[in-house]
């Protein structure tokens, strides 16, 4: 880890680290892809294509995405696509960093009526 | 074509609903996916993604869209992936309606410093 | 109109030509700004935002927005703010181009479900 | 601290949720507003609009965003303007969680060749 970034980073331990790197994600997931159209025929897709491109930041291990088709099934429009929104997303991120490893979690809570991030266990 | 939206458009030619459509569809493509970050391994199913998405659109038949290599190859910084920019987008819309097609372009023009849209003939 | 882009606009009559950069303007402004945290105390300032930079756009003379008040009261969760969305939405673009201008709209309309864009005579 | 959210961050530090929360708002201010067409003009505001929406979010209490002048002057093509990058953007976030602050900042980074998010002491 002797890399010209790291030296931005020795006041961060591998766990807080881990932790910066997943919001950092999780925040430019949610940002960048919320408003593309989808439809029951591209989400398969466009799952994929979220998955690859997150997967490219640091400390990303493994991205999963899940867009709810009965969301897109029930809010779809006359021309039979709606554009993607939080409460459609269920994400889980695998954050490494040094020794440590965390999961990040985004899903809709309907008791906050927010797309919640949260780390778990 | 007695669908209710229709309404809204008996102002327009077939030609001008065309090119309405693309110039719409062609603003949507630009303005979603620039800064999506994207690698040489990454680049082939964001093309997918982003043609699949924009397609869904009214009036859209055919997307063709190619994210330039050589730019990413050129700009990657440490982490080896960039974030999409519009001068690394070169863009084909088929776009129809009724009788009438129009083509709609994008592509970088050195020449103005700019991402030209544009109808090609 | 000398410029060195206007040869690339010479299939499209003036009428078109403001069609094409309404339809454009309207895309980009959809794409670019759903997505945006915003709440009673801020919409204000996002409106004037989301006006300037789209009337940077060729042809944009004006552009009003209109952001829902009542639904973000209705759908801020726990934390008093939204994440923007086309049904909140409502927008004029006046665009001119040559002796030409037409005003494009967007608005959410309940009997489609869809924020559709159109022209307004 | 007894909203229902908290319980799901008991697995959380007060630093590492100030940690947490400011990478999601520094991952979210990247991917919302690059893109977004901007002059000399016009940036003013658009810091304004930035800062306004990012300090929605939570534990975020002061948002300072900056968009580099002398760049826009530099890129800024035949039409006046250009669409926001990373590399224009000097952001400071400053978060706070119970009895934690941290400072969240965003610069690029000729050595790196990319706007770098850290955490400055």
């Amino acid at each position: 880890m002797n890399e010209p970034r790291e030296k931005y980073f020795s006041n961060l331990s591998d766990r807080e680290r881990a932790i910066f790197e997943g919001g950092i994600s999780m925040g430019a997931l949610f940002h960048q892809f919320t408003g593309t159209p989808v439809s029951l025929e591209t989400a398969d897709g466009l799952e994929s294509a979220i998955s690859e491109s997150i997967k490219l930041q640091p400390a990303i291990m493994d991205v999963e995405v899940h867009i709810d088709r009965d969301m897109i099934r029930k809010t779809a429009g006359e021309f039979g696509y709606v554009s993607l929104t939080g409460d459609m997303l269920s994400v889980r991120l695998t954050v490494e960093h040094g020794s440590e490893r965390v999961t990040v979690r985004m899903e809709y809570l309907e008791e906050l009526r927010y797309p919640l991030m949260y780390i778990e266990d």
